[in-house]
């Protein structure tokens, strides 16, 4: 990010502000989460746990939480980038991307690709030796989408809840 | 962990304390990570990297780096927890295990399987709605024992390298 915390990313003709969530972005962030195909009945309803939530990636330096604002001040991006010391690889930091949303009004124009690029970018800057993320194998398309962007498949993505 | 920030960990009729690595286990968990069908090439030689990178992951405290130590002192194995809040699923924190290595002396006895499980029971005492890994696909056995533990390899784990 520049001095102001702000960077312009161009996809479709447009120019989009990516810079770090606010705790007045949550609703909308929320919004996008929900409106997913695995997210929409995991996602939604009364603000206050993504309201803590929030405050706790906010408060973590390690954590970067970030949207993408349309020209007219809508959120049509979001993704959270998590910053990992460890010792394996000769000591190699990880650029972890988690929780990647674009708005339906604003998908397949390269939004997501720019972000993506701009979070590869960044985490080369911040002297990353890797960046990786987990994509549920439901979806298809997301699987294309990062690999066309230079990640392989390499690994099994592995989840227990709790 | 207990007040004394120490766990006992039994596997195959043996027991292993498990507590926070501190700097002067780095050489010892880098034997490990370097005795390793993956690890061999990428892992090993000078350790002042591993020492900083060892720094980064004591000074931050979403990170905890453990070893488990045999009745001798021997470091048996080792595993790195990184506590990761989130806006998705109603603000869940989730819990993610990587480097695990147990030592070649000590395998097959149950150790690694008693390291995750216990992991999971921190990750729950914690909070977190989810733990997560993911393993590289050359790591057959690997996948199995995840399976065991009640995993499921619902994602495809992309990677980039910088």
């Amino acid at each position: 990010m520049d001095a102001e915390g702000k960077v312009t990313l161009r996809a479709g003709g447009a120019e989009f502000a990516l810079r770090r969530a606010v705790s007045s972005d949550v609703a909308a962030i929320v919004g996008l989460l929900a409106d997913d195909q695995l997210g929409a009945t995991r996602d939604g309803g009364d603000l206050a746990p993504y309201l803590r939530a929030f405050a706790a990636i906010d408060a973590d330096p390690a954590q970067c939480l970030l949207v993408a604002c349309a020209a007219d001040g809508d959120i049509a991006g979001t993704m959270q980038l998590t910053f990992i010391p460890g010792l394996a690889r000769r000591g190699a930091w990880r650029a972890q991307i988690e929780a990647v949303r674009v708005a339906r009004a604003h998908r397949s124009r390269g939004l997501g690709g720019a972000m993506i690029s701009w979070a590869i970018a960044d985490a080369r800057r911040r002297g990353c030796a890797l960046v990786q993320l987990t994509s549920d194998k439901q979806r298809q398309g997301a699987h294309r989408f990062y690999e066309r962007l230079g990640f392989t498949a390499s690994h099994e993505g592995f989840k227990l809840r709790l």
